[in-house]
């Protein structure tokens, strides 16, 4: 586990997930921890980015729309506390959609293209030329949201800090045409956990290639991730001195099991020799159905209610709603755009 | 004069212009006396594109809020009747940007690149790669404004034909989705007005350039910009013959004067020879002082009561809000995006 000391002053945060599939350990180590431990300091919103997510699954929504609830379940499973935390679906903010069509006057298509976050993601989806107008224009769209909010703070992955570089660029061009500073810029707050491995250490976490774990994940799905997990291939009998680095098993520990000391013992003992993967393993595999019970009968009863999911999305959506659209009228008067 | 008869049913039209000058006279023969003779037989809608206009103009908005009412000023001037034409504006109307976004998930940059009527501008107007991505994705608007209204007609030139291919390619693509056809393909209403050439006989109609007479123009600004016509540049001494083609005089003549007869026996006499420019301008500057005097008075009359026009975009933009969010409903729907 890792501690987020909360920054000084109370920030307005923003962070979100793409409503693509459930989440997973992965985004419990990176975001979902963090967020818990900021909101009672702080104003944090939660954006549920329904719109976001189609930007590369238009021609499949139900992967967006059916997940909604899933990731709504998610975050109040694990401690997210709609009391403290808003939590609002994107499609639900027209503002957003009318601050990106404002920005998007003001961002050139080449330097979209030399957005290295976007690159990276054409490359790996295989769009090149046939990358949908939407997709590679996201950025702009995140501006909105950010700026729509007025966050000051934004917690990001360090492949992220392009977007807010283009956010802030978007900001000081409003700021220029308004003669004043309308619209704040943003920080990043950048976790100081580091990036949880998939179960295979090979490839980033997906649900469709089975190597990550879900919040909601059974006890047998556990065990079976925990079981195929990727150690040192050069281990092969218990007697043998086996290595640590790059071994998920050990990687998985430090970052959940609450017992540091005992951790480094066994990462001690595996490297003399003597310690069995089969018995990592089942440390771990113990440690994260301790863990994950809880979350998952939680998320279990949320999802049991899905009148209740809809409810806080909506009460969150309402709120936002209102200081989305404050930010909207203030970006309509830079262009001149309230008549009435 | 030209006359349109109107299609045999009940069409629902779109049309509109960017608010980013007051019209002129080549707007009036290529649409304006044709929203005038639909108005009653259809269910037309006039967009003033403000957020259009900024595609190309964020960073001079003024250049686009200055002249919002001056457009509505011309439409109630020229007999545009709020009572039959809903006029709106598209700032105004939340659901435009909404579907934008919706649509631009299903629109390619390479396909958008190919729209020649965006290559031409993008040529015209020296972007190249700094071009502005609301600039290369405005069919993408265009196509939300068309559909938004689900119109079946839509008053274009020529050259506009390819957004209209492109916005019928958005409809089929959310009807596939759908399963169902939920927005209608919509056809051009190509005018049979051919296209009014600037006074100066080289260049497009442009206030900037000083070669268009706008509707509301006064004597002498209408006396100066006919005095300055390009004519026959090898017609000297009025006994000489003259030509009538490409002579801007005669081909206003051909627009405004009523009398067409009247209009061919001056064409005779010029290219035989002993009718000099001097006689056919001040021909035309009558002609075109009597027709512009009531435009121009009823125009200043409207624009000392922006409160009035104000009201009319306001009343238009309420009745459209209402039209528009139906629509955006129905493509949410589509997208599983009607939680709540």
């Amino acid at each position: 586990m890792n501690n987020h000391p909360p920054p000084l002053q109370r920030e307005v945060i923003l962070t979100g997930d793409r409503a693509t599939g459930p989440l997973h350990l992965g985004h419990y180590v990176g975001s979902l921890q963090q967020r818990v431990s900021l909101q009672a300091q702080h104003d944090q919103t939660i954006l549920v980015a329904d719109m976001q997510g189609l930007t590369d699954n238009a021609h499949n929504p139900a992967k967006v729309s059916s997940n909604i609830l899933n990731v709504v379940a998610d975050y109040l499973a694990v401690g997210i506390d709609p009391s403290q935390t808003i939590i609002c679906l994107q499609s639900q903010l027209p503002a957003l959609a009318e601050l990106t069509m404002f920005y998007s006057n003001l961002v050139s298509i080449a330097r979209l293209e030399r957005n290295p976050t976007v690159k990276n993601e054409i490359q790996s989806k295989g769009f090149e030329r046939s990358i949908p107008a939407g997709f590679l224009t996201y950025p702009i769209s995140q501006a909105a949201d950010i700026t729509a909010f007025n966050a000051t703070l934004v917690p990001v992955g360090d492949d992220q800090l392009p977007m807010l570089e283009q956010t802030n660029e978007i900001v000081r061009k409003i700021n220029n045409l308004a003669d004043e500073p309308i619209i704040n810029e943003c920080r990043p707050l950048l976790s100081d956990a580091p990036r949880l491995p998939s179960t295979d250490g090979k490839s980033k976490m997906s649900k469709s290639l089975g190597n990550a774990i879900n919040l909601g994940a059974n006890e047998k799905e556990i065990r079976a991730a925990v079981k195929s997990m990727f150690t040192d291939p050069n281990h092969l009998r218990v007697e043998d001195p086996g290595q640590v680095e790059g071994n998920i098993v050990f990687t998985y520990l430090d970052a959940f099991h609450t017992d540091k000391d005992y951790v480094e013992q066994l990462k001690a003992h595996y490297q003399r020799g003597g310690l069995g993967d089969g018995t990592t393993k089942k440390i771990l595999e113990e440690c994260l159905q301790e863990m994950l019970r809880p979350i998952r009968e939680k998320r279990a009863d949320y999802l049991a209610d899905k009148a209740q999911l809809i409810e806080v999305l909506k009460q969150g959506s309402i709120r936002s709603h209102q200081t989305t659209q404050l930010m909207l009228n203030k970006v309509k008067e830079v262009f001149g755009l309230n008549l009435f």
